[in-house]
């Protein structure tokens, strides 16, 4: 075996920095775990001269992907770019010569993931990705050990920090969605452009990853259900708090018999769930397993140094391989027939915020429809709204199919006494 | 590579039962992650008449240890029949055997640990214990994961089920600690002598097996200062909540420079702490890295399954590693020389709760005491007694020695004005 292992990275942003950091304050503990050193030898920039935060040879900074990607001295790339056509082209480049690759990048997993990992194993290279899922949590990893003993029935995740840190300080401060989106921008909790993250896309990519890995079974992008934050009002969240539940963006995949749903969306946990707790922009993924029960895994789901430490994780864990001889062995493809449940399959309870007029029989209108029905109420909150012959029905159901809750839900807004029903959203993790 | 992994089991109570259960149910997979079979072909047991939970073939049953230990068609001991002097001669037999061994004994391996890990490195065998510590949490395999990119500088567990289950209780129903526990006995959450729980010493043999691996330090189970719950008064439970604490038996070990301090003892955290919301018999470990920042891991400490998992999970690596023919490698001796902070180097914040006379000069005797000893108030409240001329004065500390503190507590409890201090936790987890 050579003397040192040759690390090529893709990328020097934040990430990137954090990478070739960890790396040289734990050479000591990386020689012992591994047994040789490891050198970062090419690193892809779009700038040659730009300043950073760490101290980096020129010499090895270069703007042609193929330095990295096709360098016959490198052993690993590392991907820590982000971005997908291009990258996927520089990853397919790098397995193609026979290079392991470690990734962060969770849009280009949910989307090529499958292919990625076949171009891997065909190579007999290791492809991991444990970055991409809540980055300071070593979630992935956790699932593949459990897989062999035990049979995983349901992840729940808070797995973007954006959209949790919003509903935190919404909750806590009892600010509107935009007041608190604009303070979050400014602290840099936030982008710009929050799209991807408050409207659940960043929580969907996360979620097909995860549902492929636990399930065996290949998740796509468009498998995964997908609401946001953007339309959840402080008012939800009042009631929220007045019921004893806590509402988080949860992505939800869950297994019965053979048939999975995955989705992501606004969702009402009871106080005492462990979901319920994780605030700010912390994630977590809580994982029900038949034979452990109920686990979780909680951590920072962003950031330089936590993301950096579950790159050099999958780094140690290919250094080891290589010294074994064992690359590419890690590469399971999907034991099971992905079969997506229908709407009638997918079971739940669900939170109602309806404004209805505040006269006889309206009570009673709505409660028929419910038992037509057949839907229960769990709780059932009647208030009158101030200044107009209006008031404000809040209701918590027992379960129902969701094609029934869909239909439901249209004939209730087709109701004349309801004015409209303001908000809805599934309700999870009690009985 | 032979056909398949033959193991042999020490002991078949409820988790030996699901280690057998799991096996059979997971050969599928267990063949895909191994790429071969596993059969159970010698189990030690004390009675081989007995009616147990799971079909076992009465050839493989034995009463002699010798025929698992030594005998040599067996590749894998797993050890779950408890106990520790008679085990340790067992298990030192089946290492000297050359047998892999996984256990899910942590009184053994706090206490002898170290020397069966060098054993089982000098014989070129595994010998893994994760369900040893919060049974269906995978935190040793996690701290080892971290450890080649981070450094560990702080782990606080809630790592005993039957006092979680008591304290949650108790805050949740205001009820005495003797009610509560005898509830506990009668649902089976507590033994008939549950000293080893309730005095913390089942919580100071995790918190040893803890630090040992995360620290990398041989730490023995004499190092770790410990106090249990018996001395709770609902009381204390009914300030802590009012005062926006949570009352949990935490496992503390904390490492400055290259000091360090393991304790365990009844501690009051932050409300919004996440381990403030571990309720019940689950347990959790958190976890701070330099790099990665918090991270929790939670799920069941107990419980014949989730054991089961855990020590499946080991055995699988050990397979793994016997298709690598790497074995022997995973026994990391401590890379660390042990050093125990001194008194005035352990730093905490204090609640204190006194009995005191209630007149004039009271309260400035207190406080002037406290400005002696330069510790502050974080928090402070008097409350007369009822039907007494007396008081109650409870304090929260600012961060003061432990050294200070325990000659400010003498002082306190020798005052004139002070009748009693009636009790004095440790304040964790805030600023």
């Amino acid at each position: 075996m050579k003397q040192g292992i040759n690390v090529g990275l893709l990328g020097l942003g934040t990430v990137g920095t954090g990478v070739i950091s960890i790396i040289e304050q734990h050479q000591q503990e990386l020689k012992h775990q591994v047994g040789c050193s490891v050198n970062v030898t090419k690193v892809l920039v779009r700038d040659l001269d730009k300043k950073r935060g760490v101290t980096v040879d020129n010499d090895i900074l270069t703007t042609n992907p193929e330095d990295v990607c096709a360098n016959p001295d490198i052993d690993v790339v590392i991907e820590v770019r982000g971005g997908v056509d291009e990258t996927k082209e520089q990853l397919i480049q790098a397995l193609e010569h026979k290079k392991h690759v470690v990734t962060a990048n969770k849009d280009l997993m949910a989307l090529h993931g499958a292919e990625l990992l076949h171009l891997a194993s065909k190579n007999g290279c290791d492809l991991f990705y444990e970055a991409s899922v809540a980055g300071g949590i070593p979630i992935l990893r956790s699932l593949v050990d459990g897989l062999a003993s035990d049979r995983i029935t349901k992840m729940m995740g808070i797995v973007n920090g954006t959209t949790n840190y919003i509903l935190t300080k919404m909750s806590q401060e009892g600010s509107s969605y935009l007041d608190v989106l604009a303070q979050a921008q400014d602290l840099g909790f936030a982008e710009s452009d929050p799209t991807s993250d408050v409207e659940g896309l960043d929580a969907a990519r996360k979620m097909a990853i995860l549902a492929t890995l636990g399930f065996s079974m290949d998740v796509k992008l468009d498998d995964v259900s997908v609401k946001g934050i953007s339309s959840v009002t402080d008012r939800d969240l009042h009631y929220c708090e007045q019921l004893g539940y806590t509402m988080k963006l949860i992505g939800l995949a869950k297994r019965d018999d053979d048939r999975i749903e995955v989705s992501v969306g606004p969702t009402l946990l009871p106080n005492e769930h462990p979901l319920a707790s994780v605030h700010n922009e912390y994630n977590a993924v809580y994982v029900y397993g038949e034979a452990v029960g109920e686990t979780m895994f909680y951590g920072p789901g962003a950031g330089s140094l936590p993301t950096a430490t579950a790159v050099v994780s999958d780094l140690v864990t290919i250094m080891k391989n290589m010294r074994l001889g064992v690359n590419g062995h890690a590469v399971n493809a999907p034991l099971h027939e992905k079969v997506l449940k229908e709407n009638k399959e997918i079971d739940s309870k669900y939170f109602l915020r309806m404004r209805v007029t505040d006269k006889a029989g309206t009570f009673s209108a709505i409660t028929s429809l419910f038992a037509e029905y057949e839907v229960s109420f769990e709780k059932l909150l009647q208030l009158p709204l101030e200044g107009v012959e209006e008031a404000e029905v809040i209701v918590i159901t027992h379960h129902t199919s969701k094609e029934n809750y869909q239909e439901l839900y249209d004939r209730l807004q087709a109701l004349e006494v309801v004015e409209n029903v303001e908000s809805s959203y599934r309700v999870e993790g009690g009985q």
